[in-house]
């Protein structure tokens, strides 16, 4: 696959990989996953293996979690996604770093899930808060 | 520009921008921003607008920091941007999305510093922890 086509599917694979997940969609994830893909949460130094691990981590995952894709940048068999998450009343943004193998299937996953915290003191006078 | 050449130019103008910060080439970081760049922090809920703020905020950011580019993700007048941070002893990835202008400078930074935090209960059958 030339760099172009695998820019598109990866486009095409992470949006999807977001609303299939919104959907609870389980097979229709199922299908976007390499058989060996690793999920790794790197603030907690967590690490699922395989596919079947990785679907059960989602469908039991807790709450009335809902994802809105904010931006897909997608580059080669490479893609980012940034999503506005909520919880019940709980929102929070996540940064998902998606890797995908030759046939376009999704064989690694790496979530960050930054949590608000105070500004450090000494920049005030450069910022603007909302 | 065409897409093709708008995403050669994001994923050169993303890796020029962690590379001259690192370099704290002041000048060259300048050249990359536009005059009306906005910089945000979502964690903190800051803002800072324009070139000459989002420069002094780098300089005076306080600490022995290092940059180091993980992975650069680059589509159209997008790119991502993964990088693995050192200041001092400490160790932090951060994400960092931009956005650019159709003459390839970047007009907006968001910015995400995930922390470390535990492993919530309930998934310890599934993950391996490193």
């Amino acid at each position: 696959m030339g760099d172009r086509d695998g820019t598109a599917v990866a486009r095409h694979v992470a949006s999807e990989y977001v609303d299939r997940l919104e959907r609870r969609d389980w097979a229709g994830v199922e299908a976007l996953l390499a058989d060996d893909v690793v999920y790794e949460l790197p603030q907690t130094r967590e690490r699922i293996r395989g596919r079947a691990a990785f679907l059960r981590f989602n469908i039991e995952y807790p709450g009335d979690w809902h994802l809105r894709l904010r931006r897909v940048v997608a580059d080669g068999r490479f893609a980012a996604l940034w999503l506005d998450v909520h919880v019940g009343a709980e929102q929070q943004d996540a940064c998902v770093w998606l890797e995908l193998t030759g046939d376009g299937l999704i064989s690694r996953v790496t979530d960050y899930w930054p949590e608000p915290y105070d500004p450090p003191p000494g920049r005030a006078h450069l910022v603007e808060r909302w």
